[in-house]
């Protein structure tokens, strides 16, 4: 399943710039940057528990929001993308 | 139906800064900002034709980017919130 991640980490305090580090870090072990504060994961059930369990230890919850949704399996259809920095479709055949 | 959009205005350029203020104003008529660069709008099939029309006029195709994610009508069990800032839900009874 994709679930897009989209979060606003607070870098008021030192460890705001330590936490986006990790947390884009956690994300990127499951997917893609699609814009700046916003991943899309392909995950199975176990590793979506893994890693939301990981971000919500990352992140400061008094400080900074984390959102999930839930998009399922066949969410190539619910997504459109405008303009430049189009992501890779990663299930695309890939021409060497 | 629960439409998330989601931008990355390039402000670098002079009006950059202007688009990224239209193109807030434009979601804020239809719904909420989720986070800093992330809005979730709830309008039927004609508010989003014009939506959707409004906000490719309103970025720079060659200099931004825009992803629209549909979420359907079945929303609200789809999208986790975790930490400070949490949106109102707009269909919750409200008390005065």
């Amino acid at each position: 399943m994709l679930v897009l991640i989209s979060y606003d980490i607070s870098t008021i305090d030192a460890g705001g710039q330590k936490r986006l580090r990790r947390v884009s870090k956690e994300c990127l072990d499951y997917g893609q940057r699609v814009q700046y504060s916003v991943f899309e994961c392909e995950v199975d059930p176990t590793q979506w528990i893994f890693l939301k369990d990981k971000l919500l230890n990352t992140v400061n919850l008094k400080k900074d929001s984390i959102r999930f949704y839930m998009l399922g399996s066949d969410w190539k259809r619910k997504i459109e993308h405008y303009g430049c920095k189009k992501p890779v479709d990663l299930h695309e055949t890939l021409i060497i």
